[in-house]
């Protein structure tokens, strides 16, 4: 049977992976739909006018009505599905302190983890070259730099940013860190408040996260297995 | 009486406009703490100590509950006072809709007008010097670009973004945009469906919008006459 949720995603993308763990999670029934966005799948004019006009990922469709932005996607599941209460707390003002995570989290750790993961590994993916150090050093001191207000500003003595149980702020943090820490950034050297609070949110999400991840690093390595071959033939060529 | 709801803003600053105006109009009792940004105050340790540990405008302190970021502080105005269905419709997805909105003005519109604002008139003011012109022809093509993305992915054929009601989406926007228009923008050049919607909106929310145009243009001048002051000066001196 057709789901009337649709989920559009890609799992090298922060968004996608909270996204999908969340739906899996909360058991919520959703068609996944992978798109690649290295091949550009998301920026066809197919996509945009069937599916997203923002032309960006994640999106969903629901009943045929479009919706993208990865916060906006995540506040209509919680609201027109039945997810447990603690993604999404009503009490103790757990859902402004979340709602302040995630817009502190998608002008700050977003870019900040969204340039690195570019110029360490999509730029050098989709050019076939080797990533510019500079460009990397000057990403990572950012990224450096999230970590440190994201330890400051979010994290304290409880397991949980809002406490004693898991929200949708730690799940979404968590698929942040991972953009880096997957492709090699250290980022629990002299943080080990955050590296406690990651350890505990992945433990607690289970193999929910686990699979997601497992095929995250795979695309990792695929992707850099073909880039490396396409290394290797254009040095070929050059010879 | 002390009202337990205190707002901190500075009237610069677009979303303390579109919040302060969404407090008047929704008649929600609040004590209003002016905070000047160009003088630092939110800045100060008594500040991050007492009001917003994220040192940034706007901020609330909510029965001495300190919350941070705008969208999140409308959404704790929406679910914790009573305010008016039309700013954040249940009804045919209106939240969705706003959210969506709400998520992608955070990184686009208000990353443009910002630095636009800060090109054309921050600081030219705060280092008593004039713009620079190919600062500000960059900011400005940014401009250009997120408001045709806003009237091509928001606006439509209806008087509002989300139908025949003004929602907290409309009144956020046009914030924005005041804050290039403000300063000399020509927002409405080739624009007739933005013109349209901006005469609505404005229209709409009435005194509310009036007033807060007044004090956000007087203080524009007000700092721009202490600019040119210190202009003169410097330019006397040098002599």
């Amino acid at each position: 049977m057709t789901q009337p949720l649709k989920f559009y995603f890609d799992l090298l993308n922060q968004s996608s992976r909270a996204l999908y763990i969340f739906l899996e999670a909360s058991k919520i029934p959703f068609e996944a739909i992978p798109i690649s966005m290295v091949k550009g799948e998301h920026l066809t004019g197919e996509f945009r006018d069937n599916v997203n006009r923002f032309r960006k990922l994640p999106a969903i469709t629901d009943h045929g009505y479009q919706l993208s932005e990865s916060a906006a996607i995540f506040r209509h599941l919680a609201r027109e599905k039945l997810v447990p209460e603690h993604w999404y707390p009503r009490r103790h003002l757990g859902r402004s302190r979340t709602d302040e995570y995630l817009a502190w989290q998608q002008s700050n750790m977003t870019v900040a983890t969204t340039d690195y993961f570019q110029q360490k590994w999509l730029v050098p993916y989709l050019q076939k070259t080797r990533p510019s150090e500079s460009a990397v050093n000057v990403a990572g001191k950012q990224v450096e730099h999230t970590l440190n207000d994201f330890e400051q500003l979010f994290l304290n003595s409880r397991k949980f940013i809002l406490g004693n149980n898991i929200s949708y702020a730690d799940l979404s943090a968590i698929c942040e860190v991972d953009q880096t820490k997957a492709i090699g950034f250290g980022a629990f050297k002299n943080r080990n408040k955050l590296a406690d609070w990651y350890k505990s949110v992945a433990e607690e999400l289970g193999p929910y996260y686990k699979s997601v991840q497992k095929e995250f690093n795979a695309k990792l390595k695929l992707n850099n297995g073909q880039q490396q071959q396409g290394e290797a033939q254009a040095h070929a060529l050059k010879q």
